[in-house]
């Protein structure tokens, strides 16, 4: 294949095809072969299928063990998870809350659900996450730490939080973040939404800032049908979480006092039962994750003009979604790559239009994002499911 | 029993214990009867067990058909429910909302999801819905239609809504309701949460006003684990319920496009296939909480200085919770009953503290409410799941 990708839409269909095999391919699917349906028969059987029950416990000491951290609360999905840990973590209306431009919109909306902004900021060119050096230097641009918390000099608000997403499943420097978060008094909320499984430097996402989250969405790598879970090692962080995800009703046999504005976000324990299930498979759905990184490597290696997304230094990334990136000459081959695939029945999907271009957050404060803005035109996501590799099996 | 009520609080558990037997006795409990087995494997089968998927479709369509609503949209639960469907009606930040003061906290909370004002409006005596009269009264004295929106002459506010709530599955009198709604320019939301199955005149409850919420947590009629649906006639509000509840995204197969600030509330299909096997099973539920009701009205027959409460003229409630409402002069005894009855195993439920005296609401406008608060000290919710009647089978 030449470079001038005149015939790049199908070398990367043929390479696709190489790993997944012929017919529909989605991009990610559930595998249903553990125990779910022991679990989901016990839960029926038990009379608890609400936010009362055994498996959301068992879930959550599961998560527990599994991540390191101290306290899982799981709730109805990721982004209720990270609007509530934004809540915990101090967001008050009309702060603002640092957010990476590519993303998934359901990070900006929770920072919205608190009344406050987000404040888009680039990534960086390989491992997708906040570019901390980049940061800081914005940061001694336009804003200044006051009294212990950050203000935008530009806008007078409190720069109250960063929140780090790992992307397709590889950590970001967390060690770089948490430097510049300490620097300007930022709290740190991790996205560890698409990161079940991803460890750096033997610490699980989701665990490293002061909470973190967690989706367990249909896509996702174990999935509850909906659900998500904050993680935090905060004692105090972690009972206020489970209060506050129920109604923040005061403890009483049958009185019904609230304290503050609850919310209705605990998750039923019919999902923690295929949740509980789903996870005992993780650690086999990341071996297979891993050979199928290793096969579309194999394929991918003869073309030209592009790279497989590897997991970055120090990291042991879920490979959640493969993901594939063009090489700058080669962007204005994604639509048509993409096109010509859907054509042929595989649902590849290129990175999400940056937050900072959503019509909802189109006049929000931004840094430039310009290697964003690069990387969004040439990331293709590959069919990624469990259920690729157990082809081959 | 003499009427000085000495014996109240035994008496009382003897009448219960003669309808539910012996042993502890929760409050509601699910029952799972029916294909609730068959529909999860099913779903399971299929691998689509999140928001896409067919028992979403099959329940959404089940409820439509037997509520008489043009659309159902089945969503993570009531709360959310009520947050969508007030912001489809309308309701903006810095708005008043009536909500009744008797009630479950959440449906002031979904006012404040919005950004508005519960404004607290009292109950009628017998139904224990919203007092049309007593209304009408108060909107004169404190309010004026202006440019077809109410305003509060007091606080300068718009009144964008009101929100009749079902207590306990008895529907409230919305033909007195909807005119008070249609003079003062109100849109109205039933929060039919605790009603499905409940008809009055022929329609069913949540299809009176311009949307309508039922509620399918563990401890309701029916259950899907957690869950809710928004019911309305309109097309328009319905397409802009299932995109609003699914993130705003666009239609389109590859792009991330939203065009406004989006939720993540759509019902998981594993939920859903749960709610239908439910919904085949309700029928047999409603025939059962009927038998229910008669043999409490028939075990509380030689009690004097309280009543059960009725189904209101021409409705059929779906007596979802039993209720039992002491005279005034009897009023003192609530706390003694509950204490008691908690102490031989029966999980007795007094009413919600009135929400104008909760914490995050105790600043909030309100009509005086002396018929809730009268009511809050004298009701006392019976054991009432179809498992109690089953007993007898």
């Amino acid at each position: 294949m030449g470079n001038d990708g005149s015939n790049l839409p199908e070398e990367i269909v043929r390479a696709i095809r190489q790993v997944v095999g012929e017919g529909d391919k989605a991009l990610h699917e559930p595998v249903f072969k553990g125990r779910e349906w022991d679990y989901l028969k016990e839960c029926l059987d038990s009379g608890y299928v609400s936010s009362v029950g055994e498996f959301v416990t068992r879930f959550e000491r599961a998560l527990e063990e599994y991540t390191g951290a101290a306290h899982a609360i799981a709730v109805v999905n990721g982004t209720a998870a990270l609007h509530i840990a934004l809540l915990l973590a101090g967001v008050e209306a009309d702060d603002e809350v640092l957010v990476p431009a590519l993303g998934f919109i359901a990070t900006a909306n929770a920072v919205s659900y608190c009344g406050a902004l987000p404040h888009f900021v680039d990534c960086e060119p390989l491992g997708l996450g906040v570019d901390a050096a980049r940061l800081r230097d914005y940061l001694g641009d336009i804003a200044a730490r006051r009294n212990g918390v950050c203000v935008n000099r530009k806008t007078g608000r409190v720069i109250r939080a960063l929140v780090p997403v790992h992307l397709f499943g590889h950590i970001s420097d967390m060690d770089a973040l948490l430097a510049v978060a300490e620097e300007y008094g930022l709290r740190v909320i991790e996205d560890a939404a698409e990161a079940l499984g991803s460890v750096r430097h033997g610490r699980h996402a989701g665990t490293w800032g002061q909470l973190g989250i967690l989706s367990f969405n249909g896509n996702k790598i174990i999935t509850t049908g909906g659900g998500g879970a904050i993680l935090t090692d905060d004692e105090k962080l972690a009972a206020r979480a489970r209060h506050l995800t129920t109604t923040a009703k005061e403890p009483h046999p049958w009185r019904y006092r609230h304290d503050e504005v609850g919310y209705n976000f605990r998750m039923p324990n019919i999902n923690a039962a295929l949740g509980y299930a789903q996870l005992e498979q993780l650690p086999a759905f990341l071996q297979v994750k891993r050979r199928l990184f290793s096969r579309y490597e194999e394929a991918f290696s003869p073309l030209s003009g592009l790279r497989l997304l590897e997991e970055p230094g120090g990291c042991r990334s879920n490979y959640w979604l493969q993901t594939l990136v063009l090489n700058e000459d080669m962007a204005a081959w994604q639509e048509q790559i993409l096109e010509h695939a859907w054509k042929q029945g595989l649902m590849l999907r290129p990175a999400w239009e940056l937050l900072n271009r959503q019509i909802p957050y189109r006049h929000m404060p931004s840094m430039p994002v310009v290697v964003a803005e690069s990387l969004q035109q040439r990331i293709i996501n590959l069919p990624s499911g469990v259920v690729q590799e157990a082809a081959h099996e």
